[in-house]
């Protein structure tokens, strides 16, 4: 087993928490001050244990290892969602950077904008596996403020860089540790999860078009409110779901937009963000099918038009059974019992990096299921346990 | 008869519809370049009919006639709410041009913010009738943008100008010409809408209190979904309020706000902007007890709790029964027939007068009952005939 050095690895932690700071969490989106000064930290830290850092065009940042091969590539992402955990994609990170300075051959990447503060969705590890063209970020923007991607990075200091793509055949596989952000593991008493897939998530905006009119002249017969045609056509949605939903299915509405938003107005349109998630293909589109059957039936009794329009559609990706065969057996060796299988209900960067290379991930509790809220953590015990078995695993997948 | 010039009414009209043109329709919020541009537009106007014109520390513009009395207060608003209509407050206020020129001892008021872009609601009239301390505008915001109403009067020039209060004793009563903002006149195939009542507006913010999480990590069991239980609470209301609600009455969510707003995070607060609308108080009372009731059995049933916040809450105003009289014998005689008695389901400055003053309004039909939207309009016919009552029954009040 490798000499891991977990006091460097906890302190590597805090120092990066200590970046853009938000209560116990932090806020570090997408190109932001703060991001970019995590981004240039991390450059210094690879450096110091031994690995030749650059960062790209789209803020991914890679310390190669300058020894032979066979190498890993370890990683997870360094933005934060808005006032959110200090853990979420660093710990990946900064685990990376631990396995460096213990000796392992690894590659350590932080792939931009996982969180998806731009709609392009996953830049960063799409980028690098060379699926994002010139044209997607020409037309990409910020999804809180409207800024175009190409200005962020201009003004991130970015413009004019190359977009790195992770080379073929330099990899024995990619290693992700994360925090699981619900509450399974807490559930079910065990420390560690090995990823056996990664779910999908579909996402669509459904814009619902009425007449904007005022609150007191309008009769109640002659509205053609596109908010309450929303709240129907979401309580409808509320009540299917769970019939045709698979055991580990999710669905969210993130956001309503009521259109102008104003108390003496009826709504002339309203906008709602609707993801799913599921492992399983069939599963997913038997939802897409309900959610249509539910807007179609909407549209006939309705005065306000109910519309689809996808936003976002990717595939379920499976971990690699050899990688989680490393895994499994070093959280045995270290953990007897404590680990179990599990799929990922979160997206991640292994699942883009999983098209071109071996793939898995390690699982460490999050305290009450908290995540994406300046509240997420986990225990210290379980951050050091977690690196353990993930170096362990390491040495045994490069063997 | 009066002599009233509708040809200067109306080109006062269309000069004012281009300040803060946004397509057919105006975009002028209170105190912004264009809506100041506008009150100076209309003291030089005033002045120009002989009236002497005079703005105060919030805004409200007063012509005050200089001849002996009796008189009369003719007016209404002329900031607009946003990207909305033409004639909706401007008309009443360009009418009270058009009688000051014909010659009537008219003074002619343009009341600040009836719109409501600031939270503290009719500022304009309630300031005028000594009903709005200076603490309440300390305290008062922009409910869109959350500038300071201090900061926007400064910003306007406005800051240290007295406020004016409206002469006790001075007048008859008071006037108010508006489009109807809704279909019934329309739909009845009338020109004039006689006021009998303005309703009264009872408004509410229903706070969600939830969990917020990745949408991902947390299964649809574990949720705390704060948008979630907005929907059904929204269901409920829509399901239950036609049981209980009056003839007339209204009831509208202008905004569903979801924190923080992400596709991929499950919403940890909602708020609602919600009210009714009804000229009768126990008919009020019922929706607001049916209201109650729906929360208390939400926050039975549901994981997140919901509160009930008071915004505001008016009492409903009846019109003056000898204006009203002499705005029936002025129609009659214009348009025998053509007219019909109605209560308003908007608010408007009137209601606020009405507590100093008889007051009443007189209607004009909205094409297509459109309103607070720029397409909003009226049959160029109709606000000509509109404005030919309102100075008749201007003479037969005075008389």
């Amino acid at each position: 087993m490798p000499e891991i050095d977990t006091d460097a690895f906890l302190r590597d932690l805090h120092e990066l928490r200590a970046i853009g700071r938000f209560r116990t969490g932090v806020h570090r989106p997408t190109y932001s001050p703060q991001d970019m000064e995590s981004r240039r930290w991390l450059m210094r830290r690879l450096e110091a244990c031994g690995l030749a850092p650059a960062i790209d065009g789209v803020g991914n940042v890679l310390g190669r290892h300058p020894g032979p091969g066979p190498h890993l590539l370890v990683g997870s992402h360094i933005e934060s969602q808005n006032e959110a955990g200090w853990l979420d994609g660093a710990l990946g990170v900064v685990a990376g950077i631990a396995l460096a300075r213990g000796g392992l051959p690894v590659d350590v990447a932080a792939f931009a904008d996982e969180e998806g503060h731009f709609d392009i969705g996953f830049l960063g590890s799409r980028s690098a596996i060379g699926e994002v063209g010139e044209a997607e970020i020409d037309a990409s923007r910020n999804r809180t403020d409207g800024t175009l991607l190409r200005e962020a990075l201009a003004q991130a200091g970015l413009a004019g860089l190359e977009r790195m793509r992770l080379e073929e055949g330099r990899y024995r596989g990619f290693l992700e540790m994360h925090i699981e952000q619900g509450t399974r593991l807490e559930a079910a008493g065990q420390r560690l999860g090995i990823v056996t897939g990664i779910v999908a998530i579909w996402q669509w905006r459904i814009v619902i078009a009425g007449a904007q009119d005022h609150a007191g002249g309008t009769t109640m017969a002659e509205r053609r409110d596109a908010g309450l045609t929303a709240v129907r056509l979401l309580a409808a949605i509320d009540e299917a779901f769970p019939r045709v939903c698979g055991e580990r299915s999710t669905w969210t509405t993130g956001r309503i937009t009521l259109d102008p938003g104003a108390p003496s107005i009826i709504p002339g349109r309203a906008e709602i963000l609707f993801q799913v998630r599921d492992v399983a293909v069939p599963v997913l589109e038997r939802m897409e099918a309900t959610l249509r059957a539910l807007i179609r039936e909407s549209n006939r009794r309705e005065r306000c038009t109910a519309t689809l329009e996808e936003m976002s559609r990717n595939t379920p990706a499976l971990c690699d059974p050899g990688l989680m065969g490393a895994l499994s057996a070093a959280a045995e060796a270290l953990c007897p019992g404590g680990w179990q299988a599990m799929p990922s209900g979160a997206g991640h960067d292994a699942q883009n990096v999983a098209k071109m290379m071996p793939a898995a991930m390690l699982f460490v509790p999050s305290i009450g299921g908290i995540s994406h809220h300046w509240a997420e953590d986990t225990k210290e015990e379980d951050l050091v346990l977690g690196l353990r078995v993930l170096a362990d695993a390491a040495e045994r997948a490069l063997a």
